[in-house]
């Protein structure tokens, strides 16, 4: 609500070759609802037209009607889930964007963020391009109907050499199913089967929701190109256009993003979360009597601690599932009363105990802190926080929702101690960069050739920050903006 | 209801240079609400943003209230009211539109129709341009983006250059308001003043709602630039960059489209709907007892037979104000009872009566099919049908919406005797053309250059159909469209 | 919009025994729109159960699909169009209403307004009754409810003899449909038939629009009971339960509340109006050009002063169509435009002449001195009103919305010249009450026992007014009422 | 979703005297949606009027912006929330309902289900009563106006002396908030106090959310009526009016409706679950790697019963938060898929594991076959089931929707063995009825004077069930009903 989470911004997902593609691609997208819930959108193609479907709200609430499906024709479909950046949840920011080319009509759909959007959209505006969205998205439309090459799939590389940054990009056309993830892999994107016909999907768990098979990880800088061909038999191609860089995952998509029963890049993301638990009571270990977890991020790596520290796990908050995106903060003389909407504590199992309090992180505090005084108030006689992941001190530019770093905790207070007494608790730590590496990888961190990007607990950004340089004189807001609640 | 109606595409409006300019494009809008009751929209700019609120449905149920025009500051706004030929009335097709230019932004709104606008969008595309929308204004937008002038008006005239058709077409920038009509000027475009702010409207009818000045009437092939000086004053200039060519007002205009209230290239409208009547009274006399108008089209033209004949005018058909767009014809064992949502007989004034009847225009006739037979059942003893103006053999380019030309009553039946069998009437007569040459101008029909366009009676189009040329080869089909309702 | 016209509270419709009665009903309520455009509810019976669909708005808006229709099943049906004086236009205050006898259900919808309502409201709570509507007539459902008698046509009657002022009600049963109107017959209701089915309506224009004959007047004091016998056929009986006093249609039906189409106690509505018109002429000549109807209500009246006078009729005002309840008077910078959202002078029939305008009724004059403004900003010479009723001094009480008789134009000014003054014309004529009961009746007022109501022009009220008497006592807002938004 | 769980079917809420009433009662229903997630409403009483809002949805949904708040002012106000049973969601019959009595007016708010609704609402009728709902609140708020006391306090317990059944009641007057529980107490209602300002809610989670302390039960058979007194205190009297019975609170609130944090009867919800697991284990211990609980009711139970029998527990099967109530199922093409809406397994904790999977109840198994099925394809050796509360064989009448009983998993198979076949687990095992007695109250049942009620586990109901009596003569379906979509 304040600030106080980091945000993923995209899943993207995608089917070639099923009757039932639209329907599929709902549930994918459902599947992978945690990824973004301001919007929803999903394309498909029925041999003759383009349809297209996009709203705001979640995908339970628009994709699961007869008629809306019945609008969604084919048997080639991808779709998009959105979370927004910028507060301009707009109509005409909602993906899958769709452009006509002369070689037939294209839409794609991204996961990420491109670290050169700014520049790339100066440069095609001055020759004669007309921006319809704010998405950076548009941009790769644009690269795509300029393209000089022939095929579509050609066309779709060409663009990708242009780009700089995150993407788990999934393209369709008349016939071609295509997914492309960066030279990095920073954002994860996955190939499945259902029965020979052939899925991308951002999680492994979009898959396992409609019983379709985990094939392999899209690997870093690959483009895979599926094509449905004359005699209805489809291919499936992997291109490596683009000069071979290390892969490195966003740790975060460990840490707090991807959903449990997920696999990304070859690792379960609960073992990895318990993993955490574990190595923060190896780490930072504290006498208590009960370990709780901050839900519902907290909890696998709660009871890796609580199993490592032998400390009895239990549920001493208690999460209030009817929290919706609506639920406005009330006025300030109801807050002076330490209303609890999201979250409740349970006295029974907190009154008179020393509680090792569990979260998978921390941003800028502020929950922290008021769930340290709601398990004081009830009874709670110690606080210790662990936190299953690193100080954040960096922005990211990568597709993650980040507070203005002077607003994060780290930024905020010079010492663990400074930081432990704003948020009320009896002791604070955090997991060490080495002991998160461990978790998810099995190994340090290698400082010459990190295996992952971790660029805001460390700084280290694993591609050039173009749009960033010189920003002063390339101010975005000397654009003509135009503004337009739909 | 049934296509036997012609319907006006658009009409537009612009005012620079005042603080209320959202609030008076509204009002404009709202008198202008006749051109078109599908859907509407206004863009501002107040110096920093362009602002962009489009709707479906009328002016007065969203463009009334303070949020809304809090939403569209600025002093300089434009709008649009559209009706869609297509039955797409999507909301990406709802006008201004706007583009995002290396200059800055423009917006443009369009009152007409182009017949170029398929080759142009097809070459655009090749080009690699994005078309969002399937209104053929898009590809102006798109022509201007990819002008190489430096001034935003330059690449407008620019645009207007490569165009074939009818337009009134009015522009904004950000320090501009921009007025144009086409080399023949089909469709009208007023220039008007309050208090020293240049307005552009459709019609002068929407000068008056809001006590501004008639200036004069847009040329046809004329470009006025009204551009807000560094010290605030407004200049005036007028441009004719295109080779001269003969006025030629669209005559729809002055027999069913513009308000009875508005003065159309300096001719009233009533005055020549009251003329119409007159002269239909002088060619096509007969006896009857009672004068009655097909509301609301035919009461000016009714009003003129009835003084020039001698025989009483009543109001023998009554009409329900409260037809809504949206009311559905009723299931097929209703409608076997005959029933009237539109109209009904005034029995007082029809019973044992011989019946003029006077309408302004007969398109596929079924209308007037019912109302005889509506007039006969309330008891007339005669019914005789006048029309104020020619049959109509030929379909429309230019921004009215017309049936197919074999559903056109004139082409159905091969003599005057045959259409007053079908529809029932005891005679059956129409202005021709040079009565109505003489109603609205004042002299006949000059057959070398005709002063009007009349080509739906006549066959005689002003300007090339070049999309028309060598259509099976072009088909539109072969695009992929996207179908997309929002 | 500011309370400067009078509205007519509802109108009703009902038919019994037809396989399609809640579509002829939504028909029926359609052609009765004008009588009240704030909500419509159409309750029917299967044989089985009583369905009932009420809606805030618009019959056509509503009422007009086949799943709307489909949710209405059974061959009886009635319905209700209101217009609600109160400004608390909530769903529970819409018509029919309905209750679960003992007996069985049954369903009412009045038109009019009862003068001992409150009176009997506070009683029956005193017994234990709970109101759910703020509408009187609840009231009469609760008397129902509460009779001895066995038979529900004999609970209405006993419901209907407690009961004082004006109505004209329409009820219903498992087999029955019954009309019943006041004993002054203050309200309008009419019996009808179609193909041998009885049909109750307010006026006969609901009869005209599905086809249906018109049979005769509800008498005043009557109550028609038509049953579907066992054998399908149907029985009609009349019943006269109640003392017999004089019938007194109201006046304003005539004046301005009736369609100019209907037949109201056996006179044409657009006759009454035209012969106004006439008679106005004769009483209040004067020398002029041209003679200009205030749209819509003044057209017929005028047309009579044109015919009677000589002076040409003219249409000097355009009404703008497009007026929806919705628009909202914009900011007071921009009224002070003189902004004409709902008419505009037609300047080419006024400029430079003398004009008499033609106006059914004037209330507070606020409308009349801005339309004669309008006049003379688009160039009349001279303005003359010329007002085809009485002045208005006195409030009904029996369904016609009227504001405070402080507010009147009558009581704010002492003289003729005062109120002309005020309006702004140059002069100004009200038709006497002998000239309107000569237009509608035929014969002058007889004094001893007038033909009609017109208790807003004399204060001779045709009933006892209860709920007046005490007032101060009494007072209605001592009751707990519930405020609530639906 | 198919009926394969048992549901609440409301919540309450009430405060008395504070200036933020409404805005509390917000927050206090929110923290009681688990009981009810169709509909909410509130009412409050300003010195003046009572105001109302009441809406189809959740309270998150509608009762949280500043403008509905300010539309329930002054500082008294209650509220409820509903889940119904019929499927007939329609607003008229969401609570609270309100009455104006002769002696002011009365909201009551209702949990609960009465016995002997059905027949007092006939008696009603016959008397003359109007009833609006089908819900069977109303009859008791007919019952209070019909009572010939003169305080409003005594007429509401006139009324509940009349009914049979489950109720924890709220009621407000103009000055009074007053609460009741059955005799029995079957449903639960408690006493809070913020600042001195009474309050009722169903559980004591409502007094959590906005730091209210528990002052105590309410008991079973009593009536609590708070009255603030013109000094501006508040005055706090308890009634015993009703004959003494034994309290017995109904299990379910135990096993399964209330929240975990909350405080029933003096019994943590929280650890009475994990006393039901720790129970379970020891009742039917088994071999295996892993419990899994069956999200989220299984859980506490699951971590009673790991912690019992040793066996580590996990998250083996992940719930899906964006499951919302209008996701509808796929078709059935897609069905076959297996798709998995709600949960889905976590492989890397399941596979090549045996599974002790704990669920709080089974209702009909329907479900508890799809999770094993989804248990075995995700890798697990072997699937064993432990249910923390016995076999269900009965229908409840108390406020709980229950299937048919022939519909339930124990009706429907003569066997344990039976039923763990159709539900495909290598074994399965329900806990005790002493088992439960045990983990709530911590003694065994007693026969002849049981703690609680269980009636749907034994078939011993607390109460008459009077409806139920001679249901065929009385068939509810004589009663004329009237069907309406609000």
């Amino acid at each position: 609500m304040d600030g106080d989470t980091l945000r993923e911004e995209c899943g993207v997902f995608g089917i070639l070759g099923h009757d039932d593609a639209a329907a599929l691609t709902a549930l994918g997208l459902h599947a992978l609802q945690h990824r973004g819930q301001e919007a929803a959108g999903i394309v498909s193609f029925d041999g003759k037209r383009f349809s297209s479907e996009r709203h705001l709200g979640l995908v339970g609430d628009h994709f699961t009607d007869a008629a809306t499906l019945g609008r969604l024709p084919g048997n080639i479909a991808m779709g998009h889930v959105r979370y927004s950046t910028t507060g301009e949840t707009v109509l005409r920011n909602v993906q899958p964007l769709f452009a006509e080319l002369e070689v037939g009509g294209i839409a794609i759909a991204h996961n990420g963020n491109l670290t050169n959007g700014l520049s790339l959209r100066k440069r095609l505006i001055a020759q004669g391009a007309i921006c319809q969205s704010t998405s950076d998205t548009e941009v790769v439309l644009h690269l795509i109907a300029r393209s000089q090459r022939t095929r579509s799939a050609d066309r779709f590389i060409d663009a990708l050499g242009a780009i700089e940054g995150a993407y788990a990009m999934v393209a369709m056309t008349r016939t071609k199913l295509i997914g492309a993830r960066d030279p990095n892999g920073i954002r994860p994107l996955v190939l499945g089967d259902l029965d020979g016909k052939p899925i991308f999907a951002s999680e492994s768990c979009a898959l396992d929701i409609i019983g379709a098979k985990f094939v392999r990880d899209v690997e870093n800088g690959e483009v895979i190109v599926c094509e449905i061909q004359k005699d209805g038999s489809i291919s499936i191609d992997s291109f490596k256009p683009f000069k071979a860089r290390p892969e490195r995952v966003c740790l975060f998509e460990y840490v707090y993003f991807a959903r449990p029963d997920s696999v990304v890049s070859g690792r379960s993301v609960y073992a990895a979360r318990k993993s955490m638990g574990i190595n923060l009571a190896k780490e930072s270990p504290i006498e208590a009597d009960v370990v709780v977890p901050v839900p519902d991020g907290g909890t696998p790596a709660a009871l890796g601690y609580a199993q490592q520290s032998g400390i009895p796990f239990e549920y001493g908050i208690i999460r209030n599932h009817y929290v919706g995106r609506t639920f406005i903060e009330p006025t300030q003389s109801i807050r002076a009363l330490g209303v609890k909407l999201k979250h409740s504590a349970n006295r029974a199992v907190i009154e008179g105990k020393r509680v090792v309090l569990v979260d998978d992180s921390i941003v800028r505090g502020t929950t922290s802190l008021k769930i340290v005084q709601m398990i004081r108030d009830a009874g709670a006689k110690e606080v210790h926080i662990r936190v299953a992941s690193p100080m954040i001190y960096h922005s990211d530019y990568y597709g993650i929702d980040t507070p203005d770093p002077d607003k994060l905790l780290a930024n905020q207070y010079a010492t663990l101690e400074d930081m432990c007494r704003y948020i009320g608790a009896d002791s604070l730590e955090f997991l060490s960069i080495d002991g998160l590496y461990l978790a998810v990888g099995g190994e340090k961190r290698n400082p010459k050739a990190p295996q992952f990007t971790d660029h805001y607990f460390t700084g280290d950004y694993p591609t050039p920050l173009t749009d960033l340089e010189g920003r002063d004189k390339n101010d975005p807001k000397q654009i003509s903006m135009l503004r337009e609640a739909v």
